[in-house]
């Protein structure tokens, strides 16, 4: 630490990503990527032509993308707000309408970086123990009077909550926002953008990263009332106005025009999920109903944390979290057939 | 505005980029781009075969880069902090090191940003009358006992500190950060740099977008310590990890490969510069002596907001900043030799 660093942050843990090792080749299941490229479109978009323009400032307002988004869920473009990946769009989020001083309410065991942005901006959290089976107790949220942030599907656990069910948690907090992060939601069919015509209050987060396999790209929106998305864009211009480049811009626009594909990926993807949580029931794990691109499991004999560190000796990553509650799970990201014959090879020898 | 906005923001006024139109073709030199595309192994080192790596997330240490700077800044990759462009690294630092309630010294005449970041983040801001011909007086910051952002070539008024200077201010202000933003230093020569390894109280920034060509990638960077580089990465790691994307990471890791076309590109726009200072002031124009890739220039007789306007009308965008002090001057970037003859067919017409 210099002696620079303004008190406020001295006592800051940061978010600690999924590791990106290189020193060899891994099965790479410890992020949540998809194990599919880009849309071919998408991975075409950017030609030499695209890059000589780079010169250039990118758009500030985004028009392109926050109208091909628009177009997609029907909503205004006023009501699409972009950012640098749905971290940067949650950070602005949750310093626009928490701030210093401000509430949120979370379930303890959940993005491991609501936390961290509530202790950087000074938030005042309340974390909400999930039921012993790790499912978010609506009552526990209705009428709370606090902003209130949601994974759903909510990650580790990958369980997710009914649209029927986000309503009575947005209904009755009329005076604070809900914020439901649907990384997930591709793979659960249970997206809250239909509740937006009818509250004022909602928030809805998605991400190019999962479904749509571009982690890389680092693009996030969120979907809101206008005013909602004119305050993000106050602060959004108040902080890194170009916040997204022109290379990302052009082809989260392309992805947009790419549904057939990315619906096909998915498919793939949770007909791999149910094929694996019943293999891995088979080796005796107990497992969450994961409708998410991974699986939560954890084994009756085995230490998660022996099973980690043994698959990742073996060239295998997974994601353990050394965290109350959890710590004898793994989080297993769904990747090709091919990566979930090398992991369960290994697997079935370290048993 | 929403109701849910929190109060400390309700006054925020942001910070406005130049505008980015689209109605027509225009002669483009109102926001300091580049006449020159970026070099051609930045062009082509974006092939299909990147693309369909994106589905993986971008390393969030940013070796590659941070790696390829040290090297080519001869200092170490852990004085090294990358963002998604300079106005990203800024609002990092303002934030780390200013902080609520912090102190913050800029000229009053400046990246008009300054103040924006101020006001976001409840930093004190001292503004600092810049002399009657909007030099800086050095004397004003020795020893003010204040954290200080100067831009170093300034904008708009073009004109630069010698090392010398920047030097007598850090050194008597050893309690206090000095951020020297470097943006435009490429065409003047004066970069603090040297400094760094006697001084741990001072940050350098620099960018992508200007001499490099790729204000449209979003990439910027502060040199600075070890201890100041680690705080500012506990700041991005409490915020948006993957701060920069793949595609960024990889152009600009490859443009710092590219010295010898980047230096060819500045060595035409600061003889076009010359060139451009002496046909304005054949004109009549009053000019600063820009050590920068744009000029400021006022007309003893014309008013500057009428120019830009007619410009405009023409198809010629420049910069006019309606604020006090600088409304009767012009920013002009400087373009390629095309662009410049048709920007003074417009003003010749005009005048």
């Amino acid at each position: 630490m210099s002696r620079f660093l303004a008190p406020a942050y001295h006592n800051l843990v940061p978010y600690t990503p999924g590791e990106q090792l290189n020193d060899r080749k891994y099965i790479k299941l410890n992020t949540n990527e998809s194990p599919f490229p880009p849309a071919p479109g998408v991975c075409r978009v950017i030609d030499e032509g695209r890059m000589r323009s780079l010169n250039l400032y990118s758009d500030p307002a985004l028009t392109a993308l926050t109208g091909s988004l628009a177009e997609s869920f029907g909503v205004s473009p006023k009501q699409v707000f972009c950012g640098n990946g749905s971290d940067d769009v949650l950070a602005f989020a949750i310093m626009a309408f928490c701030g210093k001083g401000g509430t949120l309410a979370c379930p303890d065991i959940s993005y491991s970086f609501y936390p961290v942005y509530a202790d950087l901006f000074g938030v005042k959290l309340t974390q909400i123990p999930l039921a012993e089976d790790f499912t978010i107790r609506v009552s526990d949220y209705v009428g709370i009077g606090k902003n209130i942030v949601i994974a759903n599907p909510n990650a580790p656990t990958g369980l997710s909550l009914s649209v029927k069910e986000v309503e009575t948690i947005v209904a009755s907090n009329p005076e604070h926002l809900v914020i439901i992060d649907e990384a997930y939601v591709d793979f659960s069919n249970d997206t809250c953008v239909s509740l937006l015509s009818r509250y004022d209050n909602l928030m809805v987060v998605q991400t190019f990263s999962k479904s749509r396999s571009l982690a890389g790209l680092r693009v996030g929106f969120a979907l809101a009332s206008e005013a909602i998305v004119e305050d993000l864009n106050k602060i959004k211009f108040s902080f890194n106005p170009y916040n997204i480049n022109t290379l990302s811009i052009t082809a989260a626009s392309q992805a947009m025009r790419e549904q057939a594909y990315y619906d096909e990926c998915v498919a793939q993807i949770v007909a791999q999920r149910e094929k694996t949580k019943k293999r891995l029931a088979d080796l005796g794990f107990v497992l969450t109903d994961s409708k998410t691109n991974f699986v939560f499991a954890s084994h009756p004999e085995k230490k998660a944390e022996m099973l980690y560190k043994a698959l990742k000796e073996r060239g295998v990553l997974v994601r353990h979290f050394n965290a109350p509650r959890i710590k004898d799970y793994l989080r297993i990201t769904i990747g090709s057939e091919e990566q979930m014959e090398g992991f369960f090879a290994e697997l079935t020898r370290i048993l």
